[in-house]
């Protein structure tokens, strides 16, 4: 069984490479970007200036293939794939929570950016902090994890026999 | 241009129609479910136990067709879709935050669930605080909605030519 879905809009970042990317938008700081939603979508964005934060899912686009098991950015040890944020997964789908700065019809401005330029938009979610944001949180491995604090990507996920940059920085 | 994903595992649950599902894992309490990762990836599982929380992202697979604006149930007025985060949605892909209880093999035991039994799983992410839980939030519209402490969903986004039922509730 498989699932087709289609592109809503574009993302546009400064970044065109994994090495030095921000891993996550929390290390992104006030990096820029815009999302361009495609114009027959843009009667959705209604409403949504009403909030600080935003959701976008997105497609790894320039992931291929996967391993089970990979070193993420923030530790030195294997880990299993989906106790990690890597972009190298069997369905590379990227969340990022960013600011949203303001609207112009159907283009977003965003700050806190941590995906590859051009990468295809899947959706757009408000983020509710009722709803996003837990206490009491146990995080694993990434706790003490030797290098939680590093702040980018760099190009380990390279796709090797392609020679194609890994699409997007993610842990 | 269309991407093709292909589910990972499949999410159980108790919840058979939207009406009465939980409308969000926040109001999920203690309802219980499994998550069952098709064998050949459960190798990808290792090291998620040490994570409280986990981000499973699904398919809304009861869900057709869309409306760029929609009643959520949290209001009473309508809204742009992409600032609500109904089932019905260009690509519809859900998000919930749950609590991981523990992991036997291929099969997580999960604590508030928000989504109907038989969900197509596409996939985990460990739930970081660092990364996830954002403050000084401004939640739009949400946060002074007439029903934003309905616990419940509703049949509304039943999909009004084929009598199906919506895929799962959510805000």
């Amino acid at each position: 069984m498989t699932i087709t879905f289609t592109p809503i809009g574009i993302i546009h970042t400064p970044f065109h490479e994994p090495a030095g990317t921000p891993r996550q938008s929390a290390f992104a700081g006030h990096a820029a970007g815009t999302v361009e939603v495609y114009p027959a979508l843009a009667e959705g964005l209604a409403d949504l200036e009403g909030f600080s934060h935003i959701l976008l899912l997105y497609h790894f686009h320039k992931s291929s293939g996967y391993a089970l098991r990979c070193t993420p950015f923030a530790d030195s040890a294997e880990r299993g794939l989906f106790a990690t944020r890597a972009p190298r997964r069997p369905n590379p789908i990227g969340i990022s929570v960013v600011r949203l700065l303001g609207r112009r019809d159907n283009i977003l401005a965003i700050e806190g950016v941590d995906m590859l330029d051009g990468t295809p938009l899947l959706d757009i979610k408000p983020y509710i902090s009722d709803f996003d944001s837990w206490r009491g949180v146990r995080n694993g491995w990434h706790e003490h994890a030797p290098h939680r604090d590093r702040a980018t990507a760099d190009n380990r996920f390279t796709t090797p026999d392609t020679g194609k940059g890994e699409g997007n920085a993610d842990l």
